[in-house]
């Protein structure tokens, strides 16, 4: 199941990333992998999916509390991406913080 | 904001598909607009954010409540849909549940 993440039983929290980008790369494809990287050694990273069309780009990453979404949110290196996603990256963007209460899977 | 929906305040919710197609359209693209149609007439609806790329489809449907989301779902043209993901359209899928705790939005 590439592509999907496989969580742990519910509760958990999810962060919903919606975007639309301004044009050009801009430097964007390298630090957004560089982000993933790096969310992904953080405590209490569940996973992320991640899809874009010329519309819109979504990304959800899965965390197991609140707190680890906090500790994400203050990371140095994350707080630098998050300042250029402002100035040069995105056209505009949603974040939400949700938490998951239930989950189901289905493979073909 | 084309593309992100502008949500109420939280909490509301939000269910999650993300989803790996199988080859060749057979029909979705169609159903797909029919049925981002059929739940924007639905009792709750609060929007709907969607993205595809070759790896991943995310959509996220936003909703007042729980309960119009398991309306939503018992649907009947909603169900034969779901009958033809699992038959037909989908590799991989996951779906979630997810109660909004917070948002915020940012426009250039």
């Amino acid at each position: 199941m590439s592509g999907i993440v496989k969580t742990p039983e519910p509760p958990y929290y999810a962060v919903i990333f919606a975007s639309e980008r301004t044009e050009g790369d801009r430097g964007y494809g390298i630090m957004a992998d560089k982000m993933v990287e790096l969310a992904a050694r953080q405590k209490g990273f569940l996973g992320v999916e991640s899809a874009r069309d010329d519309q819109l780009g979504i990304t959800v990453s899965y965390w197991d509390s609140i707190e680890s979404i906090k500790v994400w949110k203050e990371n140095s290196a994350h707080k630098v991406a998050q300042e250029k996603g402002r100035a040069e990256w995105y056209k505009n963007f949603s974040l939400r913080v949700c938490r998951v209460e239930r989950h189901s899977f289905f493979e073909m």
